[in-house]
């Protein structure tokens, strides 16, 4: 299994984290995202949408981050990590959805756009306004659940948890969010699971 | 089964439209959106995010209009519309990111802002820019693809089709499109499709 990814992208992360926590081994192909390696006619063969992460494994090649996660945690991860039955699949793909967008268009771009001055989908204050919609709808839930989905570790709680830790560099502190540090703390306490 | 929908919602279109493929007798509750019934308490405790699509079903309540198709498709369309081999769940869960993504923020945030001049994740040329990126990569996979996965339709397609379908009121004509254009018309031409 090959995965192309950057270094400090989140989304990219996230397949890491899953490859770790299942300790499938695999290939890291890096690729330059200041000489903009991802927009090239190489790299858009693999994936026209141009960005990381990609899985390539055995000639199937898989593109988006939940899309990788779904992949590797039901080749490699049995019922534990994404289970087929519908309530319960459903369940997990409900924060696969937060995580692609709120989080992803909120807590993100907000931190993108601190970090690289780069505002494709709103300003600061958008951002951060949708950003803050997930992380009340993340401390809700935590609130009451030790987990995000299914009452134990699955890939809605790996999908979610980079942008969310990495809040306070999109001008968001985790201060208020007390359920949500201390599930950030739950994820990183799980067995193989890897350091950014 | 009971939706609550919003009529013109084109997520909640998403999931009548399977419904309907799938002959499934449902109960509809439209939802007040004028009156701002989502963002009520007795809609929150349905779904903390305040947006329909919901699915409720025997005391399972599933929000998020991805997570309603893929429970109705594993509920009731076996391995036609969601099959859960590795590889084939994940080819159909990339277009379903794209549906989420790009197609959402982009050419659903152009048409509601054009249409409800609501503007909460960029300017029309951020979100048209946006949109241009899905339309692109759908075009460039239909040219040689009847449809989005697995050489057959599957809720990838019908999770793309409404805001596709409507991206002439976010002001991008479809006309340059011809390989999406000719794909609308194949989904409208499955039988038990239903009219938005």
């Amino acid at each position: 299994m090959r995965l192309y990814l950057v270094p400090i992208s989140g989304n990219s992360y996230k397949v890491r984290i899953l490859l770790s926590l299942l300790n499938v081994p695999y290939e890291k192909v890096v690729v330059d995202h200041i000489k903009k390696e991802h927009k090239q006619p190489a790299f858009l063969k693999l994936n026209p949408r141009g960005e990381v992460p990609v899985l390539e494994d055995d000639g199937t090649v898989i593109w988006d981050s939940a899309a990788c996660l779904i992949y590797v945690a039901r080749k490699h991860g049995g019922e534990q990590w994404l289970p087929t039955a519908p309530a319960e699949l459903a369940e997990v793909m409900q924060w696969i959805a937060l995580a692609g967008e709120e989080i992803q268009f909120g807590l993100q771009y907000a931190r993108r756009g601190v970090l690289q001055d780069r505002w494709t989908a709103g300003t600061l204050e958008q951002c951060q306004a949708t950003g803050r919609v997930a992380l009340a709808i993340l401390e809700t839930r935590l609130k009451n659940n030790e987990w995000l989905a299914l009452g134990r570790p699955t890939i809605a709680d790996i999908a979610c948890f980079p942008y969310v830790e990495t809040a306070p560099e999109a001008q968001l502190p985790l201060e208020p969010y007390t359920a949500i540090g201390a599930w950030l703390a739950r994820c990183k306490a799980l067995r193989g699971w890897t350091a950014r």
